[in-house]
């Protein structure tokens, strides 16, 4: 199963934890970890899944492997700037959100597109014309988030 | 000037003649409009576009310029399914959005990303760790919103 | 009528007058150029499409739309690199290929591949396990290449 | 190391025969094969590679993981058709090129152009303005193809 983490390239300490946690908790229930193969959320994500011994696909927007963070195995390298976001979504069974910029937003947003369910930890929320679109799983720690991922990916590929 | 009018490919009677209105208004201040070259929103802003003699650009996802909506005048064939939406984002001064799907949304996100302003009539709206996010720019009629796009498109490239 | 100029970035003053002539029968005959919106071969195309008046679309590798050549009219920005050379060839019904680098020849296969007619002035030559392939369509002058790609395009539309 | 097979989607059995082979001898090596993830070329290289307990990345153009030939185990879904070629070519370290249609083409090209070595084993040969392009380095067997590759793609990243 490949699950995605998606996330700031830049990210606070406490969102850093987070995001390691769920690259662990991922690794540990044998489950590939697919992200945009940068910093921040991204890098942690990565870390925790790599101390685990967990696989780790990063889909890099550049045209250098090398610029994958250190705890990418797998460097795809695209050269497609931020049209790489709509790899990182669809080559998922699961997505899960931590915190988030814009890319973000445009990862969940093609998540959503593509029946590929989204859990949220600490991320946006959405209304249309002013009702809330709760399709944003909540969760509201590593270990629900995974667990939460893991059960809608085996629900929507069923 | 170059605008980008973006909503789903399939809307309702009155989404379709606000974005009808809107075509014609872009349309009548010179302005060119780029959109995603399929139906709903789409069309109905072609069409009001044409209709005022303006110049339309359409983004096609698929592989065949024959599946453009009639009133798209340079077709643009990319292959590549909705991560054309990213290119439909980029190549404008400033967005409008019209009611919407998620790939809408993904628009939305990719515009944001670029600080490409985005003008919304009706759409989604966002908020990041329960804090609402005011970076697109509402407006209650076609007039307003392309007033609104045009003003923002010249700040943002001056 | 739209058909792609494709060529090098850089060319010598050769290349670049016959690329210029090429652009100036293109729109006598009016017909829209499209290109990869950059320097050298795409540049003198557009510059010779310009000065009779016709219509120029550039598709952009990068983020910027003031990286254009000084004669697209309609700059298209992809953000994607070379990644939008297959926009190019798609988008086009008829392809000259004026000299060349890889990724020119990168837009000659994309053409070939989407059985888009591909007309060659002074470009790559081909062979597959030894023997040649006669699908780009030779041509000795711009006058030529035009006619030849105009009459192409004409056939593989009806 | 990411070693890339390209080539038909459709092969003979003989060619089947030197892909699967090919795909073995870089998973005795313990390189990483990266393919298009379909059927043909791919699919011969990708059950060589997997007989022999190597790891195999499928890069495909649909949207469905179903579709990549069962021999793939890490399936990105790029949803962007044969512009995903650009993303097998860039990816890898070196390329090999079995045989081959125009979308195989256009990964040589792409690989070219971004310096990455294309060890080709009765494939495309290239000409420009009448003079051999002679940048494919040719091979005559599964082995001797792996060994080159490996050496230009050491060359290449030192």
């Amino acid at each position: 199963m490949l699950i995605a983490v998606i996330g700031g390239g830049r990210c606070s300490a406490e969102e850093a934890s987070l995001a390691e946690e769920v690259g662990q908790e991922l690794a540990r229930r044998g489950v590939t970890l697919i992200c945009g193969g940068l910093g921040g959320v991204m890098e942690a994500a990565c870390k925790g899944a790599r101390a685990e011994g967990g696989i780790t696909i990063g889909i890099l927007p550049g045209d250098n492997r090398r610029l994958a963070n250190p705890y990418v195995q797998i460097p795809i390298v695209t050269g497609m700037g931020y049209a790489r976001n709509v790899i990182v979504a669809k080559s998922a069974q699961a997505v899960i959100a931590i915190d988030g910029e814009y890319g973000t937003l445009s990862e969940i947003a093609y998540a959503l597109q593509n029946r590929i369910p989204v859990v949220g930890l600490n991320t946006w929320s959405l209304a249309l014309k002013g009702q809330t679109d709760d399709s944003i799983i909540p969760a509201q720690s590593a270990s629900e988030a995974v667990e939460k991922a893991i059960v809608a990916a085996r629900a929507s590929t069923t």
